[in-house]
């Protein structure tokens, strides 16, 4: 099966790390564990520590289990000479700087962690690109793409998302003011963490996933298209120049696309991911996207297109406003509205660097945490407004 | 663009035929047409004649208009050095010849005749590989297998074959034994010639695309499924080791894989292709197919397992099954039993000869007609023993 690919998870106590050692753990043969990082859940790293037994650790607090492993810095793991293959499954900005540094180390990195792409798309590439290393998708719907591609001479014509709509995607406008964290929470398909799910109610995570595909697959925002499946069945599909289409279909299980990225351009058998039963998928169905319910998408495209500062404030103003939703203290629709408004309110820096990203980051975070806890007071005054009626 | 291929067009005045010509008209600077081939429509081949200007051209009889067109064999035009790209359009056996002849010249051989890898598949890959000249599939489901397959380094699990079912797929058993031709010529999908049309509804046209698929992607029959999707828009799908699923989707128009296989390895524009509409299609469904109803499909699937002559046999004695059916003659259940008793009365030859090949054609076709004669005379005695009730 070749030679054993030695990789470094960087998240791996996430819900995509875990899934990333489930995969591992099918592939002893392939694949070897040699760097683990962690944050803020130490009782599961340790756990990991003591199953993979890595040469390289990193986490906010030292665990008391190490097995001999090297604690080290998030970068200097991404970017060290017995690390083949780095697997960026952070949340957030948490991912940007070792990204960075595995790339410039030449490394393949496979990206997991959303934010990298849309908060600094233009400097990861830009790096990936002077360093020759390779930057692999791990999203269910990039690594369609991305398997559609495989073999093809000519430039697409388009690439369309599929999106499952989330648990609100039939909701009226006035259901949609009412909807609750709860409701929320409960998505029909995928299991994901708390941020990532209310991202998908909303359709943000949609239109993050746009502009990752956009300098995934160096594509312009005009020919990225999304399509509402709620099967979940194909992850994305390919439209060409002569108006063929391939589309990538599997069960909704995110161990395909991690695997998809350690075996390529090979596949591996993997009895642990099953197959697609035919006698169980009633219909595949797709209907365009309604922009209109969904402000948020509309405002991850804008955000995009304008580029700049744009997106890391689209995500830093997004990430506070969920949290507000979470814990009850605005709207499901105020969401959409911080996040609009913290843009508007913005000066968006050109070709920024990274210290401009994070930046704009900061303030975006300060800017939309005020406004949210100004609605929390008239969200409080709506409330008591309709006991009294 | 690149360089204008020239292209011989064998059985030009067909279904197939006319819509390759489409293709060529919507691209001059990519395509040009240097031989025609027809056979009984001559009025048809000598309007394409004036039209297209070949320089080769053959038929059974000379047309008055030559635009100054060399008479040759179909397997001189096939061979011939002015001829970089063969496309064989022809019907049944006539198609058997010329390829070998071009595929021994080394030219590209794009196969839209079924009957030449039914018949002969193992004496057509053997000469393709001998003079390492290539054969692309034209079929709308083979080429979507070959698309799916682009860039795939690991040999796939499964292929799936998708079939519409035709028009009696929801019929009774009952219903089958009275289905009429007119009911069968109305082909929900796909615009064909008559024969292939009631191939399409015994599912006998299925079965031969299986062997087809045998031999074009060297894949062993029992990983070949069939599914029945009777909104013919995804055209089939490839399952890989990891079970991940690639699937080419399109509206059904033969144009598309007849362009493919002259852009391969590139993709052309054509406007004339139009693309999905999402907003046109309500839902893409798949079933496992019904093997009990429609025998045809598990007699091509064993005659090509068998191997031999039986694929020859099959086909010799399911075109005198049809051309009975299509005159009233017997009913749409008989043709599979015809088949099948010419199957179980061949003696069948190992590794055959082309000329082993042909003898068996004449052995099935003789054989077949006689007992569909025989059958005649019975359908007719229950037609009047009906009317006498």
């Amino acid at each position: 099966m070749g030679v054993v690919k030695r990789i470094a998870i960087l998240g791996s106590t996430g819900s995509i790390g875990q899934q990333i050692l489930d995969v591992v753990r099918a592939l002893p043969d392939e694949l070897r564990v040699v760097a683990l990082t962690g944050n803020k859940n130490l009782k599961l790293l340790k756990r990991q520590i003591q199953e993979f037994q890595p040469k390289m650790v990193c986490s906010s607090v030292k665990p008391d289990v190490s097995h001999g492993a090297q604690f080290l810095s998030a970068e200097d793991i991404a970017s060290h000479p017995e690390v083949d293959f780095v697997i960026v499954a952070t949340v957030g900005k948490a991912g940007l700087s070792p990204t960075l540094a595995a790339l410039r180390a030449s490394k393949t990195v496979a990206l997991a962690d959303k934010e990298v792409l849309v908060m600094a798309g233009e400097i990861v590439v830009r790096e990936a690109s002077l360093h020759q290393s390779q930057i692999l998708p791990i999203d269910s719907e990039h690594s369609a793409i991305w398997q559609c591609l495989q073999g093809e001479e000519t430039k697409p014509h388009r690439l369309l998302l599929t999106a499952s709509g989330g648990p609100f995607y039939r909701y009226s406008q006035a259901q949609l003011a009412e909807a609750t964290p709860e409701q929320a929470l409960q998505h029909p398909v995928w299991k994901m963490g708390r941020k990532i799910t209310i991202d998908s109610a909303t359709l943000m995570n949609k239109g993050l996933e746009v502009i990752e595909a956009h300098w995934l697959f160096s594509f312009p925002f005009d020919s990225i298209e999304i399509l509402i499946h709620p099967q979940s069945i194909v992850h994305s599909m390919v439209e060409f120049a002569d108006g063929s289409l391939k589309a990538q279909l599997s069960w909704p299980d995110m161990r395909l696309p991690i695997q998809y990225a350690l075996s390529y351009p090979r596949r591996w058998p993997n009895p642990e991911l099953s197959r697609l039963d035919w006698t169980k998928i009633n219909s595949l169905t797709f209907e365009p996207v309604d922009y209109d319910r969904f402000p948020c998408l509309r405002l991850a495209v804008d955000a995009g297109k304008s580029g700049g500062t744009y997106p890391a404030v689209l995500c830093a103003a997004d990430e506070v406003a969920v949290e507000f939703f979470l814990s009850h203290r605005i709207r499901f629709t105020d969401i959409a509205e911080i996040v609009q408004e913290t843009l508007e309110q913005h000066r968006s820096v050109g070709a920024p660097s990274l210290e401009d990203i994070l930046a704009a980051d900061n303030w975006a975070s300060e800017y939309a945490t005020r406004i949210s806890l100004g609605r929390c007071r008239k969200s409080e005054g709506r409330s008591r407004h309709r006991i009294q009626r």
